[in-house]
């Protein structure tokens, strides 16, 4: 088995020799380029070989990455073949896409092989029929497991969790257990924890693997437990949850109801993969790219990503074009100043930038909480009236040297200290704001806290101008 | 235990109720002020109390929160408390200033406790002879596990393994297993696989501890190996294995040295904390903050980090203000250039900042790649074409109504064109050949994007104007 996997070079996470294109991804290219060709020939078969070794979330990837028109080639030849593991991994900008393209009775096959929190996954950005259809096609149980889940919160544990748990009363000892999981028929894929629960299925506790193999059968389950066990609530956030996750390395946890009894598990994995999506989230939106944007999607799906960011800015463009248009005179009478101005309005909007993008960050991984926030906010006030000072104190000479001009080096130097002391002020009160009224620090603060350098920035500047030089 | 859970409240991850700072922080704010009174009052006993209870994440979470007066206070009454549990939680920039307040002793206890890993994490960036002290204080096995850790390079695979490896030979039974682990004095924290190795220490396959305690003793392990199994390679980059670990859903993997031998395994937790510092990595980097920074840093070391890049800034703003100074003669003529020069550069900045984000994001996830390179190419020129058209149409239409000249809301509507198809191109371009030369696209692709758009759009819009207008 070793020697077939350094000849095909897949199982393996090679140590990279060099250029990570070189290395990683030629062969994917390779293969690409023989599945296209394997889908314009109309070649079921070739198609079938080149995809067998692959892992479902490679699979998924390549189904991804082919145009739409592609992709309905590629579903018309392959799509007996689509299962539960490859449909899971299947990411949400192309699910739909994909799910109408799927004869019926394959999807229905898939679904029943998914674990409960995939199939929650699955279906629950579908419109009502198609959720329907999905749902008719699972067994009792696990209708009753999923539709369950689709009563907590979008984006809460409830949605998370796959209600497949392995529970023991908490009397059990470890003989006990073991010749439970021997005779019980179906156990989930993953399972890490043997969760024990008293009478009224409140869980109490649980108990590693690890520790259970490691016991004599003789030994009670409650003198193994953890000391990290903790309990998740079903309506806890998402993020939460994969924060929890991260913070007190947690690998399963479960998940309760309202009355505290046991409904579900969450595994680690799917903490990860929760903060992969937020931390994507975070990044597009700074950027204000569209945070369901993804490379698959088409020119008009990206078009009306990116337009409402766009048209925000052109409003505090504007903003600050009228700002300038107050001392239309002055540039008139001083040319210099309009060659100079987009400077000051610049170095404000990156120290703003910077700061906002530290806060952002610390509300995202808590690390910024009500116990450090004024102390944060000194902090960055502080640095910003230094960084004012080093560079108001460089452009001041730049000017000077450029223009000859020691009133216009004053301006500049002054007008810089100001802009970058007002950027740190914005760059931390924008983002802690839009947090406490409850919404998504990274989403607008960005708009926000350029308008607020723009503005000041050539306020200041010319502003200064007027009052000194003219 | 279930009623004390409730009552400190701090065992499960709770639903929210409405502000996040009132559920979730507020406690610890009331918490960390009454720490705050007890190390005023050098009140050791009062410290122990309140920290008792709490989590060894969370106890390093409020060391790194003091003020490094605070801190020194802090240590001096708890140092005695420092385990290596904590040690391992605390973060990078405030560890070598942990480090040297400890005592010895405290320090030597601490570290016999950890795991191999997190000794290497601790060390690796010490200087020598605090990186010797401490090795000294090992127990031979351990000393020699970090040592071969350490001979690996930074960042790789081979430093974030731990040594300690559940290992059996492939010709055991599933009942060999169970009586191997429970003789065996000593296993690992936290294990999930069993891994299977031939006499020549290859591993050719694992079992995870689930099917292990369902089969029957007398079935062989080799029958009950995992397809998802895979190698790391020990050479192997950290970021590499962050994604696979989350692309292929693995807990653990082994990882083997240049000769297929079982050096060590990686478990999920530390692959989740990898990916999560390369996404902090990503978004400080993207804006020009130092990428080790910290919200405990001080102001000196705040404005060491932040400096280059604004440095690097002001050269690329006076790189646009040449461009506006060679048109100096055309803005005395016509101020209204000025007044709207700056918004055909904000808006080329922005979209310029939207593709080259998605792109930094498309590369970090290996989302982009040579197989659909021209694609995403093509997309973004296309986008940046129209994005261009339908704000180059609302800023002529604006220009007209704003200053009533046609000619010049039809110079600014073509500069807008230019500017934004401009925009895409370096949006795309340049993260891309940074990529290429081996640098981090998130480093540095932002100022040179941002001086490509401003650079393009007072030249188109000037230049325009100069042509056209006068």
């Amino acid at each position: 088995m070793t020697e077939q996997d350094s000849q095909d070079g897949k199982d393996q996470v090679a140590g990279k020799q060099g250029d990570r294109d070189e290395d990683e991804f030629l062969p994917r290219r390779e293969l690409l380029d023989q599945i296209d060709a394997a889908i314009e020939a109309g070649d079921a078969q070739r198609l079938n070989e080149l995809l067998e070794p692959m892992h479902a979330a490679d699979i998924a990837d390549i189904i991804e990455r082919l145009t739409p028109a592609e992709r309905r080639g590629f579903l018309q030849l392959y799509s007996g073949e689509i299962d539960g593991e490859i449909l899971s991994e299947i990411d949400e900008s192309i699910r739909e896409e994909v799910l109408e393209q799927l004869p019926r009775e394959v999807l229905a096959e898939a679904v029943r092989e998914m674990d409960s929190d995939d199939v929650v996954d699955l279906i629950e950005d579908l419109d009502e029929p198609e959720r329907e259809e999905i749902l008719a096609a699972l067994d009792d149980s696990d209708r009753v497991a999923v539709q369950q889940s689709l009563a907590y919160p979008e984006y809460s544990a409830g949605r998370l969790m796959q209600s497949e748990v392995v529970t023991a009363p908490e009397h059990w000892t470890v003989g006990e257990a073991i010749d439970f999981l021997r005779s019980e028929e179906w156990l989930p894929e993953q399972f890490y924890h043997i969760i024990l629960v008293d009478p009224r299925r409140h869980p109490i506790g649980y108990v590693t693997l690890g520790r259970l193999l490691a016991a004599r059968r003789d030994v009670l389950l409650r003198d193994l437990t953890e000391d990290s066990f903790r309990t998740i609530s079903a309506f806890a956030e998402e993020g939460d949850v994969a924060y929890a996750f991260n913070q007190y390395h947690l690998i399963s946890a479960p998940v309760v109801d309202a009355d505290d009894r046991l409904v579900g598990v969450i595994t680690i994995d799917d903490a990860m993969a929760v903060l992969d999506e937020e931390h994507e989230e975070d990044i597009l939106r700074l950027a204000g790219v569209g945070d369901e944007s993804s490379l698959s999607d088409t020119v008009p799906q990206t078009v009306r990503q990116r337009v409402p960011w766009l048209a925000t800015n052109i409003l505090t463009a504007l903003a600050a074009a009228s700002v300038i248009a107050i001392f239309e005179d002055e540039i008139a009478k001083l040319v210099a100043l309009a060659v100079l101005m987009p400077i000051v309005a610049s170095m404000g909007g990156n120290a703003g930038t910077q700061t906002l993008t530290v806060v952002v960050r610390g509300l995202a991984t808590r690390d910024l909480t009500s116990s450090n926030t004024m102390r944060v906010i000194r902090r960055e006030t502080i640095v910003g009236l230094l960084n004012g000072a080093i560079f108001g104190l460089i452009m001041g000479i730049v000017t000077w040297l450029w223009f000859g001009d020691p009133g216009l080096s004053m301006v500049i130097g002054m007008a810089m200290i100001i802009n970058l002391f007002v950027a740190a002020f914005a760059g931390i009160l924008v983002p802690l704001a839009l947090n406490r009224l409850g919404a998504d620090p990274a989403l607008a603060s960005g708009t926000f806290v350029t308008m607020v350098t723009d503005v000041v920035g050539f306020f200041a500047f010319l502003g200064l101008a007027a009052l000194v030089l003219l």
